[in-house]
């Protein structure tokens, strides 16, 4: 087992682009029922687009200048204003919830499902997500990843990386923080956990935002461990 | 499938003598290992005078006459008061909390593991629980329960039966009530939740209390299922 992780009794991870390819299965998803529904569109420019607004919409939850909202409602609130510039102002509603919630049937990453059962033999194992509740839920169903506990931010009031995010895991499962071990393929994520004392682990994701796009870079020897993919993370973790 | 739960997307389950067996899991595991610590004690005693405090103990939380406390605090709080009468005020405090988290390890009844995971293949399913998160989560690993989502009163900061947790699993889901069935063992749950639009399934436990005590009666036709245990309810939902 990698050092220092012995005391691990929970690992949980970020999903969006650490447990599954939200890019690759937005294109995916919208591309073949666009096909069926005869509605054509740029759906992967739409996938980016999308994305694109995610950070602006959380720093504005974060500052105050929109009160709390989930991201079920954030997705919403940016489909809205993407719609036209797509193509899409025509959808009915039936249409429009189906696009919306694209964001529920994401594909985990080939290594995920047997990662995670792997890891479930012997941690409790859980997202600690931006997605809400019922997303996380539905996605899990989606994806066959077996976790033991939805942690979300939606019981926190706040968007990570904000401290009560990360500690309410820990609180939640009555743990140290260092008995929580973080898990994303984003440094900011993984050093946001690693202030407040909970062990850490990287994951590497190079296609996150498709070919060549966005790499997020890591220095090696900053992480507990240093991982491939959650088979390898498993593997690291002595499952 | 039974008339009426067409809709249904979620199922619900109080824990305690619905899912598992928690009086015949205390004795067991406290026997066992008191045997092994050569430390004897009345354990059927202190489960059931443990059990007896519940009632009384919620029903201060709900009154206002204590802040919110979660169950492991309740829990502790009144074995700290059985101690001396059950001989056991001299336990070392490593031997005080493994017999508090006694209800971290309670056994599901024989058919929970295999009734949950084919109701899993259908519907989400839950505890909704007056156990706390970090309980839940431990009992489901030592229960083998492959839940879906844990949903705890914890979350809403009020114990069942108040309206808040059977609304708050339905509004976490994104679902409407009808959408979400409760279950139970025990008739004043079911009724708190159909009173609140859910739908409800009555499980029969006979033995929660121990052969011959204090069996909970259920007028038949009140609730929308009524299963012998949780793979009748399976059967019954059409899993």
């Amino acid at each position: 087992m990698a050092a220092g992780v012995e005391g691990v009794k929970a690992v949980v991870f970020d999903t969006f682009g650490t447990v599954v390819d939200w890019r690759g299965s937005i294109i995916a998803d919208l591309s073949r029922w666009g096909a069926e529904e005869k509605i054509s569109s740029d759906w992967e420019g739409l996938a980016d687009a999308w994305r694109d607004k995610y950070e602006p919409q959380k720093e504005r939850v974060r500052s105050g200048v929109i009160p709390w909202a989930n991201l079920d409602q954030l997705h919403y609130e940016a489909l809205l204003e993407l719609l036209p510039a797509f193509g899409l102002s025509s959808l009915t509603p039936e249409q429009r919830s189906y696009v919306h919630h694209v964001w529920h049937r994401l594909n985990g990453w080939p290594d995920a499902t047997a990662g995670l059962r792997r890891l479930k033999a012997n941690y409790i194992i859980g997202p600690l997500s931006n997605g809400n509740i019922a997303l996380l839920v539905n996605m899990a169903k989606h994806a066959n990843l077996s976790w033991d506990a939805i942690f979300s931010v939606e019981s926190f009031g706040h968007y990570k990386p904000h401290p009560d995010t990360y500690l309410g895991v820990a609180r939640q499962l009555g743990l140290e923080p260092e008995q929580v071990m973080m898990c994303a393929a984003h440094p900011s994520d993984l050093q946001a956990a690693q202030q407040l004392g909970l062990k850490t682990a990287y994951i590497s994701r190079p296609l996150e935002f498709g070919p060549n796009k966005h790499l997020l870079e890591s220095n090696p020897g900053t992480w507990d461990v240093e991982a491939e993919d959650i088979e390898d993370l498993a593997r690291k973790l002595g499952c």
